[in-house]
């Protein structure tokens, strides 16, 4: 079995973002309506998924995806609490109806109602209905609401820890996913996305979150930023600073495999065990071309899975499935109420 | 012949510091007197290098080093230009002295008295100082004078050109190299190095700067940040956005070796042209003991050189020297002068 871990959905029809637009519209002028829910049928929503990840999981031999809604699309830097509460309860009850409709093929993640600085407990809130309700196996957490000016603690800060009380009550882990970048320095894609790997996971590093919270886990996504192709940076820095080798937070923190050409998947697998690599490719994302040096999707990850010459058989068990399930226990749970 | 490209001052005498705090608590206290200009006899400079950096630099077989003024301490958050520019003159004279000191061991590297938005003219003003009448062959240029907050326009902005035209005239290539953080989300050394190298490559990427300026050099460094582990999420969104290939930009764009792992140098080396690859292990600087993996350093990056499979003789000499001359006009010609 072949489980994508990151998948969002980009394709959703566009009266979803009608929505977000007229939402938007009200918030800066409250003298008009509020915005009228989305209206989107099952037929519009099956057509959305059955042309576009469903048919690209399918055909890349792929069994099942963790859904979540589009990162870019959060937007957690519209700092109205109510806006973001509606957005995300909206955005995770279209992901919800996908998971309904395709119940084989996803799996749904949350997004989460977060504003920079703002509260915790209605982002708590919302991860709660996802979770209890709504049967969802994960959330995405955003380590920079304010869009790339960072002005939220670091994760290791006391801030965020009723998120993850709420996170290890629930068995759910997140994975670390900045929104939009409103920093002209920061292009979301090529430079925000990448950089807050990097930076959370030089956090982890310099903190006790794990001995605070031993069962908290994380993704880093993006195959960790920079982070395996500086590895031994990061054992240096530590052993610098007094800290343990970053090969303890390997208990805790685990990165996808969503780098788009065989060198970097390889370094992947490489330095990082087997065992912190869970199968991911974040298409229908970032980088949807065909790459002309190969002829295949440069997101196409399973084809550099599978030729990374560090990797057998078990291995990639290991990274297709095993790590996926073990990661998200719901997710295990769930396939196996099922007899998968 | 063997050329480090990136090194800093970070053993300087201590007097050095003493005046920086004397010159930041007047700042704070106009009532305070002006501090000292720090008196550094020649035999301390030469004991803070003979016993460093040029100990290393003969033990493993280097011949010079490019030097620059330490980097986290260069500080252009400090907004006010008066004690910007003092500071990077301080900083640049005690570089020139090592490299009269030891000429055939050290060629320098200038600071830039940047500031927050500031106006470039005594940034220029500088530069030409350390070129014309110090013979200083480069300089480092901060992306993100506001430490780590990134108020500053990205480095395709008209802002930048002023500096770019005397880059030019001038002939001397910019490290892009950021200074300290004052940004908790991101640690010095760990996240906005990297971070900062990301994300001026993506905004290369965006605009077309080499266009309007076809021979300004910059050299990466700390091996491109992600760039590279990411090469084929460049290409790909390049492609999406109808950007031109990023190997387009390395006509003018070079990366460094300061990757501190075999995996990581294997990348490089596999991912990026050798003719954009510089030799480079900025010792003494952030990651300084000795890897229990190998037995040694982490930062004595010729030995991952040597070992990496997809290099050849006639590439480490390009890599150790050739490059380095052509992308440093000004240490090429200094270096032909004396027969070198």
């Amino acid at each position: 079995m072949i489980i994508d871990v990151h998948g969002h959905y980009t394709t959703a029809p566009a009266e979803q973002q009608r929505f977000r637009v007229d939402q938007l519209a009200a918030l800066d002028d409250p003298t008009l309506p509020p915005p009228a829910q989305p209206k989107i049928s099952d037929d519009e929503i099956r057509e959305s998924i059955e042309l576009n990840q469903l048919r690209i999981l399918r055909e890349r031999g792929g069994d099942l995806m963790l859904f979540s809604p589009k990162a870019s699309g959060m937007e957690h830097h519209v700092s109205d609490q109510a806006t973001a509460t509606e957005w995300a309860r909206a955005s995770n009850d279209l992901v919800h109806r996908v998971t309904e409709l395709f119940p084989d093929a996803f799996a749904p993640v949350a997004q989460l109602p977060q504003t920079p600085d703002g509260e915790l407990s209605p982002v708590i809130d919302e991860l709660r209905r996802c979770v209890d309700e709504l049967g969802f196996v994960g959330c995405n957490l955003n380590p920079d609401p304010s869009a790339g000016y960072w002005t939220t603690p670091p994760m290791t800060d006391e801030y965020w820890y009723p998120l993850y009380e709420a996170m290890v009550e629930l068995e759910v882990p997140a994975m670390i996913h900045v929104s939009t970048s409103c920093n002209p320095n920061f292009h979301t894609l090529g430079a925000h996305y990448l950089n807050a790997d990097t930076s959370v996971f030089m956090q982890l590093v310099l903190a006790d979150l794990f001995v605070k919270f031993p069962t908290l886990t994380f993704v880093i996504p993006h195959g960790g930023g920079a982070v395996p192709y500086h590895w031994g940076r990061y054992r240096g820095l530590a052993e610098r600073l007094g800290r343990p080798d970053p090969a303890e937070l390997l208990r805790n923190v685990f990165f996808d495999t969503c780098v788009y050409h065989q060198p970097g998947i390889d370094l992947l697998a490489r330095v990082i065990p087997v065992a912190n690599i869970l199968f991911a490719s974040e298409m229908i994302g970032a980088v949807r071309g065909i790459d002309p040096e190969t002829g295949f999707n440069y997101d196409d990850t399973k084809r550099y899975v599978e030729a990374a010459a560090h990797l057998g058989a078990a291995d990639r068990a290991a990274i297709y499935e095993g790590n996926a399930r073990r990661v998200y226990p719901r997710l295990d749970a769930a396939l196996k109420a099922k007899g998968r």
